[in-house]
């Protein structure tokens, strides 16, 4: 069936290696060590972001390196003081989320912020009259192809969610009409878990793939033939 | 360095075959073959979608596949429809606007819509107060994991984003709270063009990485900083 695209196919072993990095890619918090990072492997994992996909080719990114610890000092005190008034939990779940670090803005010797600018002229508008979060959707994509290349390299990244998105820009100097997207800790770690930490740590466990299939309309589940989807082939790598 | 996560680490070999996915990875428009996908194949794609970081390990995502003539034919022409009301450009650009094909709706044997459940109860709304937009940022990480896993199972890939939200979550039955954020045609192709469509078509080129990096502020450009960064050592692989 592919031999018109031969060449041009994935080996077995190279589609292990894509499928291990997408399995075995994580959120890391506090394994981070201080080992400087490598500027051509910087740029080869930047790169990597660089080359998602963009709505109209638009390419909307931007990528803030922040390497000072002064600059990554204030960006931490700011996320701690987020947190705390963020803790809505109660009893057991609100001492597992104290407990979620935010270590890795100090820890890992690299954070990067990445920004989505939805006025670039690139792109000419192509795609974003219909749905305006195109851009913003591309902007992710980079955020995702980045953290698998990390992965690759070895390094480990986090995406530090609980901000206050307008101080973080006034302490990056990001004009207002630039939207940040992700903030990043990134660095060489002690270990990767095996598991997404929160499953680890109790926090939610991960739903069954059958449970998320339709066929042709949200109401028809079919189980048996999302079943037969699932099953996983002889060939088709372990689920960790 | 890295000698403590040892076994963990990826060969060159495997890094090399990521980088490959995430360069040759391709917008599809108009390549596709009618050939079935096997149901392993789509399991092992969604898999891997289905293995994106979600904010909260929410995992809010839910996967719609259209393999029915009839659904994909009352899409289309609803696509067509709005294509042409999106017509915005003038000479040139207006005929490779034109140009640009929906027709992988039908050439495609599936369709797969991506949603996300902004209300799933899974991850207790962890890393959702501060911005509530990480479970739809979730839900494009997954998207993306999709689009790579095709990729390497030689299954083109085109995200279709002329589009009107609503009317196509009717033509689905996809209830008013589910956030409709992708739809995508699958299938396997002809060929997968060396560089992005838009790219080869002359719609747009794309910049230099340079262009986009910053250091510690915005405002700080530091030029010949990102020049180091962004020089491919000798062992890093090829851009296309």
């Amino acid at each position: 069936m592919m031999s018109n695209v031969k060449g041009k196919q994935f080996s077995p072993e190279e589609r292990q290696a894509i499928y291990r990095v997408i399995r075995e890619r994580r959120d890391v918090r506090s394994q981070f060590l201080s080992d400087p990072i490598p500027d051509d492997v910087l740029g080869r994992v930047l790169d990597a972001a660089h080359h998602a996909p963009s709505v109209g080719f638009m390419q909307p990114w931007d990528f803030i390196l922040i390497e000072s610890a002064a600059v990554r000092t204030n960006i931490h005190a700011h996320f701690q003081q987020m947190k705390e008034r963020a803790n809505i939990y109660e009893g057991e779940r609100r001492n597992l989320y104290s407990a979620s670090k935010l270590a890795g803005i100090l820890d890992a010797p690299v954070n990067i912020c990445i920004t989505c600018d939805r006025g670039r002229a690139k792109g000419h508008g192509l795609g974003r009259q219909s749905d305006p979060m195109t851009d913003i959707y591309s902007t992710v994509c980079a955020v995702q192809n980045f953290w698998l290349a990390a992965r690759a390299e070895s390094l480990g990244v986090g995406w530090v969610s609980i901000l206050d998105l307008d101080a973080v820009k006034e302490l990056l100097n990001i004009p207002a009409e630039i939207h940040l997207v992700a903030y990043l800790c990134v660095g060489y770690v002690s270990e990767f878990q095996n598991r997404p930490g929160l499953e680890e740590s109790g926090w939610e466990t991960r739903d069954a793939l059958t449970n998320l299939i339709h066929f042709d309309s949200w109401s028809n589940r079919n189980q048996p033939r999302a079943a037969a989807i699932c099953t996983p082939a002889d060939d088709s790598p372990k689920s960790l």
